[in-house]
């Protein structure tokens, strides 16, 4: 039986390396002067999906959710235990929701000291959110919130399957299937399919001194739409916005915010309800 | 004993999952926009290959199958079981079948809702069809099929194999068997080395509004004939039919459309009974 | 305890799918109209290693050697045993070893029919043999010699550490080891690493109809040099040849041929004999 | 209970192989004519990283440490043994870190004598001694510093967690964990994360005779940047050094060398310290 501490100790230790490796290899891919500049969506894909494996060894002992999604997902499904000796209740939910925001904002500003250099070096701010936030290739917030549903739909309902079928793989297991979601559904909104994962680098870009527009050259295209390593074609088409009227802050892009939150939630509470009829 | 409606339900989620991450892939790297695009042939391989993986999991009670050629060359192998617990029957045979075209449709809905404004945004038939179903680089129909044979027998037999080998990686080395059937033998075809795989995606592209071609400039390319992320290069070449004098449809290129249906089942069927006699 | 023809078949089945994957990757990146067309050098070593992976999973009952290479390594390595029934005598070395060129040889021809219309539409006789055999990018055969001895003893010295250690991740393992040593140690003679892997497909293409030089514009370039994805720069230095005066046959290149023989053999000899001091 | 010679020869072979596929790789892709030239980061990554699963099975007797700040880590973890039957001592200690710095030399000069051409046909010396030691994409020793911390203290910390968790998937979860540190925090120094890895290569770059400036054009860049297959864009940036003002020496940049040393030594002593506290 852990308590809160422990829960959260690990629950944070894992999402802190998968946000830490997850954010690296985007700077890495982005960032002007890294060595893997223009690294391809295959390498971001690989260093997500090997962030979660190292993840999950790092939080072994709480089941390695590293992610609200798959938390949720496991409550709606109906089971008693998040883990083994680690029962449904809603303390230890707050303890798993609360370590990964957590770990995920501390491993955002681990990322930034190592590439560090590669930050005050780049003029592009679009970039420099994206290397922490998720953002809409093509902005349509109803058809982005669509895509990061399906995306977790997916990757949840399948870490539900890992349960029921013996094998010893697990941590390369959801390692790849990270890989998968990443290299087939994260085309259209960089794949968030993890609120902490979006809501904790989100929150470090906004404090750090990252986001600094020039003052003589203010940024005149939308920030927080560059997630991916390939910035966005059409920039007036990104400026649409079906959801709301309101002008969007531009420095951490706050108005697109709510869709990596709301889609992964609702995608891993809507595996879990299928979880429990199809397993 | 699972009846013929788990049967069905297993096979048709693991079905839906390999398609919609596979489909998905080939929307990331094909389509306008996307964070992946061009993000080239291993990409496309890793996709594939980890939908397997995924949906096997998800279908692990029922062997994971998610292929008719292979449900067809366990058949042709002389198996008494598709699965512990699932004789092989006409009954039980019709569940996978049915089950795999229906969940490979399904699946190529979902992707077409996960990249729904991407396929918006693209004015390319060709591609988007190339998204959902597969075509030739080179179009000669009797080699096209001997393709699919031989990239299917490769892949059953080898499925065939893992039975008798006391290694627990099932979904992960079925996952790298099919990346490298991909890498090796997907050039000139696309790889469906899968009837539902390709079927289940062209009767939806089929059914969305995805097929629009626009009023003013029709269409003049074939279209089908990309299902790689690289467009053929010599069109003329493309339309040299050798098997059949009628027109082609263009739409959804049905006239293509046997030689991925029953080149895998010719390929799965010739495994089966070369598994008689070499294991 | 297995006989001539069981050992036989099990290594040539498994050779056999090794070759067809191998050479068809290659085929995939180097030949026009190829949907993996410039895939890259780390497809070429996904496509070879993950054959691996096939191959050892067909030819399991014989411990999958797929190479000379390592049959010789495990003879110099004083074990008793080639696979668990399987003792070391001259009659079974003379069953894995010629089984394994003539799965190589089967596997070439496989991998020719699969891409028979691309063969067709390629005019660059020097691609057409690279997907074949394999070739330096420097010619210099006592240096390109030495590659293939560190090469395939770094191979087969890991493959003999196998045996020693508790994992039961034999065939992935082998096929990683084999992307590794590719992307590694490929880079100045394409990585032959396997003289069957190498006279099997070249002893395809001299018996073939691929390589027709056509009649108009004789080939200028010497046959034969690009095993790789990327044709060398450098033409007038791959024509000086350090071993030997007597002008290069120009089709299959044989008078390269022994270095991918030769040089893995030594290897793999050299493999065995610090096994006996080292594990 | 091993002895100090055998602690060594298995700890020297297993870094050996590691370091002869990592220095491989590199050359691969950065050397001219090279048959992966160009192949990119994620074929960097992965040569390493598959290296390391190599290493480690040569190295089994001993734990596969293959880098100093593994064992440093455990030495700082409070651990009992290095491996089984392997308790910590001085003596231990020693036999780990001269062999492993043995190792990497020996394995720089076989991948020296794989490329023996290619670094003949190479005019960049700043490429010749990136394809040895590491150099940072920014020269800024404090920061270049952090990063290597940073890195090496996600690799040991991870690798530390391993034997708290139930998988028997030791040098593929290795491999795996490589690949993503060099994916995810390699872009500003090229990741050394092991002192020997670079150490030992660096003292072969300066032993061997790869390193002649051709007289007639002596080399006005700073030798030692270019870790990465990417030289770095800013010269003028590179030359800054905060931490000294002594002129680096031209040829093995040893004025970097001590950032790839002590920092991943420090990285793996914090790692050690932390993980009495969160297994």
């Amino acid at each position: 039986m852990m308590n809160f501490g422990s829960i959260f100790l690990s629950e944070a230790l894992g999402t802190g390396m998968l946000v830490l490796l997850g954010v690296g290899v985007v700077a890495n891919v982005l960032l002007t002067k890294s060595k893997g500049f223009d690294g391809g969506w295959l390498l971001i894909s690989m260093g997500w999906g090997l962030g979660v494996m190292a993840g999950v060894y790092l939080a072994y002992k709480t089941g390695g959710h590293l992610n609200p999604a798959v938390t949720i997902g496991i409550l709606f499904s109906g089971a008693d235990e998040y883990a083994p000796g680690i029962d449904v209740t809603a303390i230890n939910t707050l303890a798993y929701l609360s370590a990964q925001l957590f770990g995920a904002f501390v491993g955002a500003n681990l990322a930034y000291l190592a590439y560090k250099r590669h930050f005050d070096a780049e003029t592009d701010e679009e970039k420099k959110l994206g290397v922490f936030a998720t953002g809409p290739a093509i902005r349509a917030y109803r058809w982005n919130f669509a895509t990061e549903v399906i995306g977790t739909f997916a990757l949840v309902l399948t870490i539900l399957a890992f349960g029921h079928t013996p094998t010893g793989l697990g941590p390369v297991a959801a390692a790849l299937l990270v890989v998968a979601i990443g290299a087939s559904l994260g085309g259209p909104t960089g794949y968030a399919i993890n609120p902490a994962r979006d809501l904790g680098p989100r929150i470090a870009h906004a404090l750090l001194p990252v986001n600094k527009p020039a003052p003589a050259q203010p940024a005149r295209v939308p920030a927080g739409v560059a997630a991916g390593y390939r910035p966005s074609l059409d920039t007036d088409e990104q400026l649409v916005s079906e959801h709301s009227a309101e002008p969007r802050r531009k420095n951490s892009d706050w108005a697109y915010a709510w869709v990596p939150i709301f889609g992964p939630l609702a995608g891993g509470a809507l595996a879990g309800l299928v979880a429990q009829f199809v397993f």
